[in-house]
């Protein structure tokens, strides 16, 4: 098809809250001006997807085509684009880069604005309409920017990582969301150094991931906390020094690891989204130094809370964000760290489905069985 | 008198809480074996004071000296004393330092455990007993390790520092608690750097202590805030920009500095103790990198609360014990840049009174218009 046509391609729409998934086609508008056409060739799922579709993101915008850990290829750009084009091999992210708002140039943040004003309300900025419709003409709104459930989709250019091209995309399009959030707490957020103490509370990919950057970071004790034990050998697997589960003891969480270490950990960080265990890891972190880092994100309107007898006595909380990557800047070099070899990203995917199959993707996902489920267009 | 006798002098003892303090003569033991016996020149008196002596501590316990910033002269040393003698100038430390333990030993700590698990108990490490009596012999409990509400007192070794002998003790007395904890909360837990923006919430010492250490660490711009706008000049004076009273506004204070900084502040510091302010200056600190320190110690039981989301942000909550400063190494450093002027160390002192009138001193501190009060012995 000719650049600056509509796409006509296969999507999943999110008609509303708590209904399956709508596979089916939509038009995909040509790129607007400093937008970019990407062809999805896999996508995964992740926790965010199923939150909002669960109903409980009162800011979700039904309906919506969802989706925003995936890798694909630049089918055509909008006027103005210069960083990406068409053949290019790209990342959408959801944390945007424009390299040049007061976030952008921060050496300690991430949290670009350049879009988010457009991508929190589901539109692109350059009209403040959206690019997807029904094939009779309803308007579908974005999802954070990405909305990597569809064949086709157009993003902003400031959301649109250029990544090497022999990278297989099916694998690295988990350094969209998860995996690099994790790793991304450790490294920039909590910058975990070489013989220190890690507890690590919920082991999904996040958790995970953490575990993993943790280990290459050279922390000598990374306990590793779940309610679930079926998770452990995982854990072990990748670089757990021990395991814990909750339910085999009679005390707080924090209790069972301030008594394990005797002051608590150097770095705690809680990959759940559960507001009592973000307390529990902050109430376990190191006195006079340990920091705790929230990764998991809470449902809306819960609060966290300490006593603040807690920080005077050192400890720091803190939280991250796509593990504070600077996206279109690191993911690219997060794909060259997994092709130069030694990260476990391989290991992440335990699952693989075709994306007319993605209503099951979800039932796995919320069994808790699978840590990321790889869906590809045929 | 010989050393090694005990001693009888003039202390103001605490019988129980919110009654007046007791100025009578008590009988100060000789000090035990790593301990060190300080005739006190001058005492401040401090909200912790304050705060024990109204019941708000559910762990004081009567009868007791208050008392912990102030300054002295050593009168004698038990056995195995070897870092001070009698003679030597000296700021005892609540916040006691061994150099050997590990939080001594971390660089980003001042949390000495060495002799907390009995100064917390109001004795002395050698036998578990303290070094006060009545005339008629019923023992009297040290408070902070220091008591320096006595002619004579007896601490640990660990909770001395030796400072320079021409330092006037009336003055750099302040230095053992309120103003160097607003420093060092400023240049050891923040590290402010040149340029910065700073909300200070609360204008007494400390908070002003903050306020002259964020000028002098180069913050281009200081917000202060407090419900009591006779506090302004001063915070002007010591090198505010700006003041706000929250209740000229009719929305939440966090609210009312966002809008001014569009962002937030990049450093926010609640001088206060109150768990609600505590939120405030969290959620007006800069989203991305934002930092906000906990210096004031709240009520018994309160605990502080926000959405997970500030953190998630990038947002990260601190807190700081003595501004972090390692006492005895670091205190006497603060007297030497005290002598070698520029710092206001002599403005925080806005009144003096004889020790025996200590219960107009705290009736002082009660009202609100005092920063600092000296009491001197003749
Ligand atoms: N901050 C960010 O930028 C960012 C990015 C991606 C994901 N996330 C969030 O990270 C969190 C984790 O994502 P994931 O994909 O790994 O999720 P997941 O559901 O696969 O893993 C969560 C794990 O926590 C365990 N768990 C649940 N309750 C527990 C409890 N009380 N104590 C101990 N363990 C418990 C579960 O058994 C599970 O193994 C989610 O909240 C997700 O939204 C945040
Ligand atoms: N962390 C530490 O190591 C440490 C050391 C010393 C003192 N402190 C604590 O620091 C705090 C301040 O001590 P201080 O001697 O300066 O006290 P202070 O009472 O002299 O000053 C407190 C100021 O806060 C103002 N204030 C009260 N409520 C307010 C509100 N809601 N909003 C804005 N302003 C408000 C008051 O008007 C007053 O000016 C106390 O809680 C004290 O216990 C902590
Ligand atoms: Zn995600
Ligand atoms: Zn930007
Ligand atoms: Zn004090
Ligand atoms: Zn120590």
């Amino acid at each position: 098809m000719a650049p600056g046509e509509p796409i006509e391609c296969l999507a999943a729409i999110a008609w509303e809250a708590k209904k399956p998934l709508d596979v089916t086609k939509v038009i995909v508008a040509p790129p607007g001006p400093g937008e970019v056409r990407i062809k999805i060739i896999a996508t995964a799922l992740c926790h965010t997807d199923a939150y909002t579709l669960d109903g409980l993101d009162p800011e979700g915008l039904f309906p919506c085509i969802l989706g925003h850990e995936a890798a694909g290829v630049v089918e055509s750009v909008g006027e103005g684009v210069t960083s990406v084009k068409p053949g290019d091999h790209v990342i959408p992210c959801y944390q945007a880069y424009c390299g040049d708002c007061k976030f952008c140039k921060h050496p300690e943040s991430n949290l670009c604005i350049s879009v988010r004003a457009f991508t929190g309300k589901g539109v692109m900025k350059a009209d403040g309409k959206p690019r997807f419709t029904t094939l009779d003409g309803k308007p579908i709104f974005h999802f954070m920017g990405t909305s990597t459930f569809s064949e086709y989709t157009v993003v902003h250019e400031q959301s649109v990582a250029l990544v090497d091209k022999t990278a297989p995309l099916d694998k690295v399009c988990l350094l969209g969301c998860g995996v690099a959030t994790g790793w991304g707490a450790v490294f920039n957020t909590a910058k975990v150094q070489p013989g220190t103490s890690v507890a690590v509370f919920g082991l999904g990919a996040v958790g995970l991931a953490v575990i993993e950057a943790a280990a290459r970071a050279g922390a000598s004790r990374i306990i590793a906390v779940d309610i679930n034990a079926d998770k452990f050998p995982a854990a072990k697997e990748w670089g757990a020094t021990e395991c814990i589960n909750p339910k085999d003891h009679d005390k707080p969480i924090q209790a069972v690891i301030n008594e394990l270490t005797e002051w608590g950990c150097d770095y705690t960080f809680e990959c759940i989204g559960n507001v009592a265990v973000m307390r529990a890891a902050l109430e376990c972190a190191h006195r006079g130094w340990g920091q705790s880092v929230v990764v998991g994100v809470a449902a809306a309107g819960q609060e966290i809370s300490t006593r603040p007898f807690q920080l005077v006595t050192g400890r720091q909380w803190k939280g991250t964000a796509f593990g504070g990557y600077k996206s279109r800047v690191q993911v690219p070099q997060l794909v060259d760290e997994y092709l130069a070899g030694g990260t476990l990203l391989d290991k992440y995917i335990t699952h693989r489905l075709p994306f007319t199959q993605i209503n099951e993707a979800f039932d796995l996902l919320h069994s808790g069985k699978t840590l990321r489920t790889v869906l590809t267009f045929e």
